[in-house]
């Protein structure tokens, strides 16, 4: 492969090389309308502009280019994997280090390159659905250990199918959205009845998300093979979950006020397209899934994540958990298929979530649950401060890459910090 | 209470008097595009045109007739309850046996109200969120009994809250529409490994939902009090359920494929002002809930239900189910108090339905699995055949109302038929 290089300065640990070009939606300024833009380097490319000045021109997208022009992405998403790569390829060719048109305009790169630290990102997506599956063995055993102990860890369903649920959409935020602790019904140990409380458990979960880029029709279901067409890309997701509050509520119909107060997403969406290099297999599925589940093709992905905490008093922050997204048992296409094997039809907009993806050691457990296992093993940080569940004040980031020779496919960051309760 | 009357004839049994008014979303014909509607008798009064003429001037909507011209309710949901008020009073003021302005305009009649056997109607809302709650105790206890067995049948949690979780907001469907039945995973009795099949024991479920009407802000919680206000109306919503996918995916994160293959609504939004009269008081709480979750105000309605099954070879159908809401044990204000005190937000167009309504009796139970008691006990229809779940042509309609003096507030009716599956 010719080394591909812009004109635009990118570091080699940059998470945004020409070769990644992920999608967004910001403003540029406070009183400017939001409109798509295009990672690349520390700058964020106008699209909006970049499609004002015709320079989005092939066969998918010269009749929208009012897409660009929109608060979310899911009218460009709505074009259709063919008009998604149009835009990537069309973004890459622009930023080449040996095309003129935009790199010999100084006006125009005056008008369509904006610092990432001075514009303000929002939710790349109007979201529709969202569904959390609980795709990482590791996880759903270290789970079910603490929730019913190791002779019901591993339901007998979980590894005939990608188990998941559909989750609340509406408080879906982007990076930087912070919240206040949740408050709700908690059963203390040994007591008769509940008690209202502000949350004592609260978790941040470490997962990968991906967007659903084209609908598919009700009664239709969706192979494995074709799953990757409806696929748009993917981000970092932080299920922030109240363990609590989750405990006593979830039986028998599932994760519901514990999961639904916030749940933060990153605001780059990666394409499939450039993380097309770091597919990887899966783990060994044994016993073999039944044939609709069944998935020919590498589609699990070499992407290496982290977990950060930063407390009130720290200056910089710990990471608490690395992990890599490659060893998750059920992949995006297996999810995909079995969603819609009953004929439930997806919606531009939707996300679905990987659950918490846990590596087989402590250090590579992506909840707070897991790495003091259930408040029993307080971590110690690095400033001398003990954690087992998340105090007020403490900021959770995750932040992921796949590393190639010499760049990186990023997916900068989601971060959020825990407010106070509001009433306790 | 004065004797409201309208000029247009409505039956003392219709669902539609000029009492009731709910709206909704038509197609007039397959060139027209969608608008609002009011039913009221046999007809839709067009508020499309209504809103043309000059007709809604009041200060809530007199800037916004274009809310009427739309294919979804949402917008006009979005201006707020004194708009909602605004447009029912006006539309209510219009048809007045005594008012003459579209009485006596022959024109403007013809050009606004159209047959309801004419038109098309379409689902009501773009649904953003849609919760399924559990509000039933008789119903609870009843599918308890049947997957727990009677030690478990009511969870320790039932009764101290209202048990929900988060549904799949793309497959709900207007009345109407027809669906195929759904495949997926089964577990046979005493069998080693899951089988792909299509589902042998599919299920309807009576319930009623409401229809969010005002947003909320994330991390604000509302109080039974506050309520109603986000309230805009009620509809009847049938649940359809695959009882063999859902009992072999179901733990430990609650329904996924065995409820999101289909979920059906009635096309007419009957509004809360138009309950009003019907509120009554629920069943007594024991234990006291929670301070949160207290309701001075009675906010259960006195609203008869109706499951009728009509099978491929009948000509009418049979009363299979005979019930009321108003013994359901949780009330919508309950259910949004609790959704919320997470601080988890509402939107516009989002659903909450009740779970499936059951009285004490055989005769009232809201669903299949509950009539034929987990298939131990056909029912023997009026025709000789006998059914324990759904066979392939079976439709299943839903409808109730609640009486008046002389008139009803009906909800007319949800029905579906359900087809062949596409694949066994």
């Amino acid at each position: 492969m010719v080394a591909l290089t812009s004109f635009i300065d990118v570091a080699s640990d940059s998470h945004f090389p020409l070769q990644n070009l992920p999608f967004g939606v910001f403003k540029p300024d406070a009183q400017t309308a939001p409109r798509i833009g295009v990672a690349i380097g520390d700058l964020v490319l106008d699209l909006q502009v970049i499609a004002e000045h015709g320079l989005l021109t092939g066969p998918e997208l010269r009749d929208h280019k009012i897409v660009f022009a929109q608060s979310s992405l899911n009218a460009f998403l709505a074009l259709g994997q063919s008009a998604w790569r149009e835009a990537r390829t069309t973004v890459m060719q622009l930023l080449c280090a040996d095309e003129a048109t935009l790199r010999d305009n100084k006006k125009l790169r005056a008008q369509a390159l904006h610092r990432q630290d001075q514009v303000s990102m929002l939710l790349p997506v109007t979201v529709r659905g969202y569904t959390d599956f609980y795709s990482s063995k590791e996880h759903a055993t270290n789970l079910g250990k603490m929730f019913r102990g190791s002779d019901n860890a591993l339901m007998p369903n979980w590894l005939h199918m990608p188990i998941g649920y559909d989750g609340r959409a509406s408080s879906i935020v982007v990076s930087g959205t912070d919240f206040a602790r949740p408050c709700g019904q908690i059963m203390p140990p040994n007591a008769d009845n509940p008690i209202f409380s502000a949350s004592k458990r609260l978790d941040a979960e470490l997962e990968v998300g991906f967007i659903v880029g084209s609908n598919s029709k009700l009664g239709e279901p969706i192979s494995t093979q074709a799953a990757p067409q409806h696929i748009f890309g993917v981000v970092l997701l932080n299920d922030w979950s109240a363990r609590d509050i989750q405990k006593w509520e979830y039986q028998p119909l599932g994760p519901f006020l514990g999961k639904n107060f916030c749940t933060s997403i990153s605001p780059w969406v990666v394409t499939l397209d450039a993380l097309e290099p770091f597919r990887v297999s899966g783990p060994k599925q044994q016993p073999q899934p039944l044939p609709y589940l069944q998935c020919e093709q590498a589609w699990n992905f070499n992407l290496q994540l982290q977990m950060l905490l930063k407390t009130a008093t720290m200056t910089q922050p710990d990471t608490v958990a690395t992990t890599n997204f490659r060893q998750v048992y059920w992949n995006f296409c297996q999810q995909v298929a079995h969603h819609t094997i009953n004929g439930c039809n997806l919606r531009t907009g939707d996300i679905f979530a990987s659950g918490t993806v846990s590596g087989d050691q402590p250090g590579s457990y992506g909840s707070f649950i897991e790495l003091c296992w259930g408040g029993k093993q307080p971590l110690t940080l690095s400033n001398g401060e003990t954690r087992t569940f998340l105090e007020d004040g403490d900021s959770v980031t995750i932040t992921g890459w796949c590393q190639g020779d010499n760049y990186r496919i990023g997916f900068g960051e989601v971060t959020g910090t825990v407010l106070p309760a509001l009433s306790k």
